[in-house]
């Protein structure tokens, strides 16, 4: 299959999520990034496309038409900018028949998003909300099992988003922009509360159909909310609460899900992303693994943990740094010696076991 | 920095490890995948090329000569076959000046490995073995922590990897080599005994001096070990154990290292990578996670798991293939409904807190 | 220190509760048993009684005066009837100048309640409530840490109690006093969620000032409440949430407490009563232990958990069945046998290591 | 069931494991402790039995004469002494008709255990081993799924029992016996590595028929092991190991036993003690509790942890200081305050749900 030709609207150097989609796009190979408007500074934007080998743009509206009017021009674009800069160039490119992949929340006010769904409406071009959470693996088991009855009615939702590193008045990049009620719209309840939302709402199946905030600012100034406890009623009758907090100290990012049903209960954190706590009724709890997932959402064999392929993505980006001729890294790199270790592990096992265990020297 | 031009021996399709490889090479964008000598099968080598898009070769010989006449030949080769087809193409390319970038254990037998150290010696070319596990974030942060001194003298080490997967006389592709002593070269010993010993050896920075073996074929008729219980004696006086198992039932990937020191001990299982347990002397134990790690091996902040960026590229990849024109995934990406959804939720909550808490519908 | 005479009011055969705090009492030695009016059932009270060797009552009010007039009258009573039945005996035994330990919730109506602190206020005899988790090692350590400062000031509080056994429309002994209005007052919010709302204030100090309830009842025709979700708010400004409920299916007693300050963090679960993480601000989390506990609140030391105690009491019940008579529990008790292969153990051992290691026979 | 008069050799004050058989003996009612020759200097076996109120002896051999030839003398006696003080105690109470409870491991010496093992033969009265960890309720729900097949055969064993506390040369009295030779026998194989053994024999119904042993002394100029690493072997064809240790840092009593059988798995740790992990053959593991108990070695439900009898006993202790005139444990009681804010929660809850969960103040 050919790659999709990508384009990216935000993520110049020293953006945390426009690398994270970057890499993302690249580990299938299903993807080539060719375009960028990567940031509002022009220079910026300039310097972080030459980095990238891409053609760059000093403006999303000017890309938009451009990449539309070329044979080879972008066919899908990333758009990773703070939550008030979404609408904008989504509506652009949805405009121009370019297919969006929008980075949440959808936007910063009510507005902005209702103009965003009419351009939608209005185009064929797709759009595409990253809520990368309900991609994971265990997370699509979780919904699936849901939806085949597995735990009966759903009664009980409980999702948390707590993290801790709002719990001063630090000032920094990632931490401004969140903070800012115009750049971001809402504070914790938009940053990280819309993904356990969007996580109960994905596994469930089902939206709330009221809720009752309770909505602090713990950092004294701070002008958006820090801390969110909301219950949620449902349709169905049942009941839920969503628990969002950037000042739940020593919390790096601690999203759950719990939910009770009728026949029985799952539980996921995304600290161990891997295990999903299936708990059938009158029965003991079962710790499912990706052994259990049907969806084709996994790289790698049950136990081999995602970071599997972050370990020998370490190793092949240390190798392409010594072959380029950085050295700094070369110790920690396993070689030749490393494997005349391995070696010579095999033949003293071999050995001693033909001695019935005797004690025999490792030759390295 | 430009991408360095890779070639691979192995790896076909079909074949678990050469697409880790491709995936790994591909995540930091360091690389371009060039050419290959993907199967010892002719046909499906060039089958598995065409696919990637690359320069195919029947035999890993000729393709180390051609690809060095090339001024845009390979600069490096990924060799991804059985044990014991790990010689004679490290050797063949190592001699045609191409740095290697080899799966583990080295070889099938002693005298393969020694020509392999040879031709590293004779060669200017690198050679570099893929332990990934040692290239994991909390295992470089454990590496440097005992160099540091952060548990003193080392005094008893114990590395663990046990697997259930081979509990049965299974027979399929990776059962099958692996339990082939002239492919395999050894059983559990080389297949995963070897990640256990390099493992101890990366953290520790010690090769013990003797070892005692008792290694067993539990399942009747198997000719190479799948059981291997290890003692182990260190120079420094430290004693130690490495158990290798692949007929531990259950267990995935149970890969583990437990370090016992003068002044403390670190504790790190593969199942939970992301954390390291630490105990200072007459302390509490701590749970070390990658905001502890100065290594640079990361691609995320702490708290978000390394599959964090595994769920992005799921994401990706489904809309790549909705752009291609699959729908089937279609139903499992959060789309503008979603975005809304969100929206719906944040306004909800401001509304609701406005009012003390009164319950608010929620406008989807 | 002369042992305690020591009532019971409630706690016939069958009744769970009274046979805890019998344990409880015997548990040091600190109190004998002597008298109760183990029922309303006057013939199944003096049954228990003759069981226990004890002097019966039919009457908590003849009782409390009988033994007022005796010299060797009790002087403490454990009342463990259901929480419509505290009053009428806390009140008459306090009256007769006897200490209370009374089972909680403290009644099933305001109107008990304070006529129970009337009699407090107006009598000498002391009255105690048996909140028994806010007297567990950890939960003591925490109180201890919180007060000292150890995570500053307290923002955040989370406790829930979450239980699944009633589920269903379930009809017991247990169940059916507790989803009856008129014996138990209230639902979860009182059988457990007390237990909840005075975990947190025993830990903080502190009481919230206002509330905000969500009472559900999610088995249809149930007339007391089994899911509440409350939100608190403190006068110090921290905000906390309880959830309790008895439909969580799966949660046998899911009792958690999580507390998040300006300056750190504790977190103590029930499942795992002897682990309590503490972390501090900007630092990794600890796992305290007994090691940790200052209250001299444990029996052993740190790492016997607390069911060490009652393994070997298992051990003792054993031994004393087959002493009077019953072999059917014989089989699992060690004896002379094991003690003999543990004997057999020290002496391979040390054969084996004086010959390096030799494979040995193991002589039993 | 008349209580079983019970004698006491060894466990005067200040020994730790006296004051546990004594607490286990209280704990269900089923003893009644009368004598004792509680040390061998005879003012500590004097004052120790005033405090416990019980008759005293200052020799074993004249304790077990003079209460054979009472009517109302001891029909058991607890041997709590360092190892080379169970073999006189426990032949001297045999010969005198009455039963023996003797802590671990049996002797110091082979000797002295075969004369021990005649003593059993040659007379009526029993003898008993508290290997306590082996009535632990999981242990013994995982020793009847071994024998029910639940892990078919068992192919692979591993306990073992971990400390830390002795990694340094300290003294004091727990310490000292434990690393003298005449006291103990042997150092961590007898004090801990006995349990391990007596653990995977008791829940696997099988002794090894040989075994391999590496004990070390890592404590410079200690005379006793201090680390063993045993390789086993079964008659079966099964593989074991035990590890013992006594100066793994940070380890308080890691006390663990692994089994993988050919049907499935079992796991099971003492610091974690309710939980028994069951991992049937290619199906998800189980985590599996006292729910799953069928033995009757449970005081309390499951979820209550057994720490819950020792919160229970925390409180009556403290109660009964109170009440004896000790003031200072009175602030950590829960009283009638704690039992009103109890109250004043439930009514807000109600009172809040009344009003769809307005803000309601709390009135205590």
């Amino acid at each position: 299959m050919k790659p999709v030709r990508l384009g990216m609207v935000g993520g110049g150097s020293g953006a945390f999520i426009g690398a994270v989609h970057r890499i993302a796009a690249r580990m299938d190979g299903r993807y080539e990034l060719v375009a960028g408007a990567l940031s509002s500074n022009p220079e910026r934007a300039a310097e972080s496309a030459a980095e990238l080998g891409i053609r760059s743009y000093a403006d999303f509206n000017e890309m938009a038409v451009a990449e539309a009017a070329r044979d080879d021009g972008i066919e899908a674009v990333s758009i990773v900018t703070p939550n008030n800069m979404h609408a904008g160039p989504a509506i652009a490119f949805l405009n121009a028949g370019i297919h969006v992949i929008c980075d949440k929340p959808l936007a910063a006010t009510p507005e902005q998003a209702a103009a965003m769904r009419e351009a939608v409406k209005n185009n064929k071009a797709r759009f595409f909300l990253t809520h990368n959470y309900s991609a994971m693996p265990m997370v699509r088991v979780a919904r699936a099992m849901v939806a085949d009855g597995a735990i009966g009615d759903v009664r009980l939702v409980q999702a948390e988003y707590l993290q801790g590193w709002l719990a001063d008045d630090t000032s920094n990049k990632q931490a401004d922009w969140r903070t800012d009620p115009k750049q971001a719209g809402a504070g914790a309840i938009g940053d990280i509360g819309t993904h356990a939302w969007q996580l109960a709402e994905f596994v469930t199946g089902q939206t709330p159909e009221s809720l009752s905030a309770d909505l602090s600012s713990m950092v004294p100034g701070r002008p958006v909310d820090d801390d969110a406890r909301i219950a949620l009623r449902y349709a169905s009758g049942a009941k839920g609460g969503i628990w969002a907090s950037q000042v739940a100290v020593g919390q790096e990012n601690g999203l759950s899900l719990r939910l009770f049903g009728t026949k029985g209960a799952l539980e996921w954190h995304l600290r161990h992303p891997e295990e999903l706590i299936y708990t059938p009724k009158d029965d003991a709890p079962r710790i499912l693994t990706r052994a259990q997932d049907r969806s084709q959402s996994s790289r790698t064999p049950p136990g081999h943990p995602e970071g599997y392929l972050e370990g020998f993505a370490n190793l092949y980006s240390d190798v392409a740094a010594v072959i380029r001729g950085d050295e700094t890294v070369a110790t920690r790199i396993p070689d030749i010696q490393s494997g005349l270790s391995g070696m010579a592990f095999i033949a003293a096992c071999l050995a001693s076991s033909k001695q019935d265990g005797a004690w025999v020297k490792v030759q390295t």
